[in-house]
């Protein structure tokens, strides 16, 4: 007994809590995975703010509460939830249930592992560098480069020129925070115009560079978007490198979405020129469907730029006089300290599906979206673009029927974005959709 | 069919993989949880990044394997990972494993919600809600504030003046890292002197805060820390606290450490003075024991400072025209896009053990580190600084008996740095550190 607190002994046991644990397990099963994936099932049912609150009894007290209060509990919280895994959840960059995944991001829920060094996660570090060098190979770097899974933040500067970088109008709103967030400043994010179908004009970015450099400016970046967030739109890399070259700018690939299309021998040409990049990112929990978070960031460069760039050489993780090659200790090329084995939950279906079956996942769902533009083409009272959308959107979250995304686009008014990719999704679901859509507006 | 891909009738059926994921959750349930936190187990087993290599077949093909073939993958990996919930792995600033933390990860990993909307996210957009009021509550801010979950990333500056930053030698390098990505420059981080024990010395810092003044630069920020990273120091906050109200500096603290004392009637006076920060960051899933990652960063501010740093409002997800209370909308105040809602983790928890049963956690912790430290003292040959330790480390690593942390401090010479605060610890796994240190290096 020291300060009057008994030491002998531990007061948690793990078996204790195999009944609980084994109970929990079978609630997640029937709750969250079985029924939230089922298409008979409601994608959501809607609470608002207020009501929801008064549902879960969410504060937090000095007593504890019973495990079969907690089953109850989280049982509620799974049946207020959306069902992203869902069918016919078609409102976010990413969708459906991949079991692979699932089953790896609940061995690194287990597990607890962190990415600083080797010693603390040998398979996890090994795994990702795995999946790195297969990304890199399509990607089509020859020599390979460097890389790591990360919540996609670009290299910082902390500069003294006014510093220019470039994006199409269409990019993710994540490169403009990028630039406020590193000090380089909204305002030196020039964005350039895109066509109509959303990708960007290449004579108009190099007359913006030459517009740059006679303001004093120094032009250092072109961020180039492979699948653009609203149209899905490739700009054109090959034409982007080329001008990159000749004024000597780093090309950043944003290919968090179409990244992808690079295992489709039918798509992979929207990202020629990729190759050519210095930087990409591309997020396998979007069109690939791993579990979120996977994001990877990979540099052409071959001389540990990431190393240079973030190294902090902590000396309570990344000690010289080790026993073995620090070299795999790769969290001190990251950005952040803890870091998550986020590569696990891709590798693992990757190595249970193969390529092949990636492939056909993404040439189904570019299948799958021509269908349903052709559809809508055929029906009457359908436009791609609606001003409606707002009161649909309304109406379907209440019946929690089907979750689409809605927004307005430049001059044009609200209309609803249709994300697909899940194999769990059919062509009945795409003729859903227009039902639904009819359905929930006929008498606006 | 539509290019040559049959699209009717899902390809991937949830239900046909029901058995695999039985089979996964029995493996999970038997191997990364109940042996991986056996006393008796192995914390982990050595092999090097060559020997690995050979053991996982980490290539990625055309083709897939099969679902036996997968379950035999993870196992493996299972195997060779390092077991951070054991209780002898006291290697980094988190240990153990708490139930009710580990099936609130396993139900988002299911359901995969991202935090950017109400609409996508109700019941874990409330839940971040409540623990962070119940956090800001401990903190001691009685109006309230605003705050996120989040990987712990402080404002972003697109500054003109030279911008001066204040911390201790002893603080974690994230702060010199935050500097350089937000090109405040790792050079405007002025380290200010330690006492013996850790603590900042403030009669330092004023002195460097007029220093800097003098030199023509801006002060604008102190970072104290609540649990330094080596020694768990805790700067005197209330002193600071002074300093910075006379200089008109922002005041954050770092309590992602040592936060958790808050919760301690015995030992909150550590952090007196931390209700006058206006901003604070504290990770329950270091000393709380919550799954990784779960980082809180709070702003005393009310006036969403937060939303009016981060704001983007991307419209594709933060529509105006929505039919409930957008505020709820909580995305377009985080720097990145996806989050995950990690604030459920320490939810789920807190509701089943109570802030009484989390305040005993932290008391036995100290009073067993407080044991440790005397054992210490008691035994000959050991001293708290160690010069063999990097030789001893690699002898239990293979061994894999257990898992401490090394390195080196100031003038000393390597030492081990024990954490501890998993309630699976007991007195005698204290012993057993002690008595293994002495065995595994009593030839040296």
């Amino acid at each position: 007994i020291t300060d009057n607190i008994l030491l002998n002994g531990p007061t948690l046991n793990v078996l204790a809590s195999e009944n609980f644990i084994h109970q929990s397990m079978s609630i997640i099963v029937e709750n969250a995975i079985k029924k939230a994936t089922d298409v008979r099932e409601k994608v959501c049912e809607w609470r608002s703010p207020e009501q929801l609150k008064e549902l879960l009894d969410l504060e937090l007290r000095d007593g504890g509460e019973s495990e079969s209060e907690i089953l109850q509990r989280f049982t509620d919280a799974i049946r207020y939830s959306v069902k992203t895994t869902h069918p016919r959840f078609f409102n976010q960059l990413y969708a459906g249930m991949e079991p692979y995944s699932m089953v790896a991001s609940f061995i690194i829920e287990a597990l607890k592992p962190s990415l600083y060094t080797y010693e603390v996660a040998p398979v996890f570090t090994l795994v990702e560098e795995a999946v790195l060098k297969k990304m890199m190979e399509l990607i089509g770097w020859k020599d390979g480069g460097d890389g790591i899974f990360n919540a996609g933040i670009i290299n910082g500067l902390s500069a003294a020129p006014r510093l220019v970088m470039f994006t199409s109008q269409e990019c993710h709103y994540s490169i403009s925070k990028a630039a406020a967030l590193l000090g380089i400043g909204t305002k030196n994010v020039y964005a350039i115009p895109s066509d109509e179908r959303g990708k960007m004009i290449p004579s108009a970015l190099e007359e913006q560079i030459l517009s740059a450099k006679s303001e004093g400016a120094v032009p250092f970046m072109v961020n180039a978007t492979a699948g653009t967030t609203v149209l899905g739109a490739f700009d054109p890399i090959d034409v982007i490198a080329d001008i990159c070259e000749k004024h000597n700018l780093w090309l950043h690939v944003d290919a968090c979405w179409g990244g992808a299309a690079l295992l489709s021998s039918k798509h992979k040409h929207l990202l020629k020129g990729i190759h050519r990049a210095d930087s990409v990112a591309w997020n396998p929990h979007k069109m690939l469907m791993a579990c979120l978070q996977c994001s990877a960031f990979m540099v052409r460069d071959k001389t540990s730029l990431l190393q240079r760039c973030h190294s902090a050489r902590a000396s309570y993780l990344f000690q010289q006089d080790k026993f073995y090659d620090v070299s795999y200790d790769t969290g001190d090329k990251s950005v952040q300290c803890s870091r998550k084995p986020d590569a696990f939950k891709i590798w693992l279906m990757w190595k249970a599906l193969g390529s092949r079956e990636l492939e056909q996942r993404v040439d189904r769902a570019l299948a799958m979206a021509g269908y349903l533009a052709e559809e809508i083409k055929k029906r009457e009272g359908f436009r791609l673009l609606m001003e409606v959308a707002p009161v649909i959107k309304e109406r379907m979250m209440k019946k929690g029927s089907m979750m689409v995304g809605y927004q307005p686009h430049g001059e044009k008014a609200n209309f609803f974005r249709m994300i697909i990719i899940s194999p769990q999704v059919s062509r009945q679901d795409m003729d859903f959709v227009l039902d639904e859509i009819n359905n929930l507006g006929k008498d606006l």
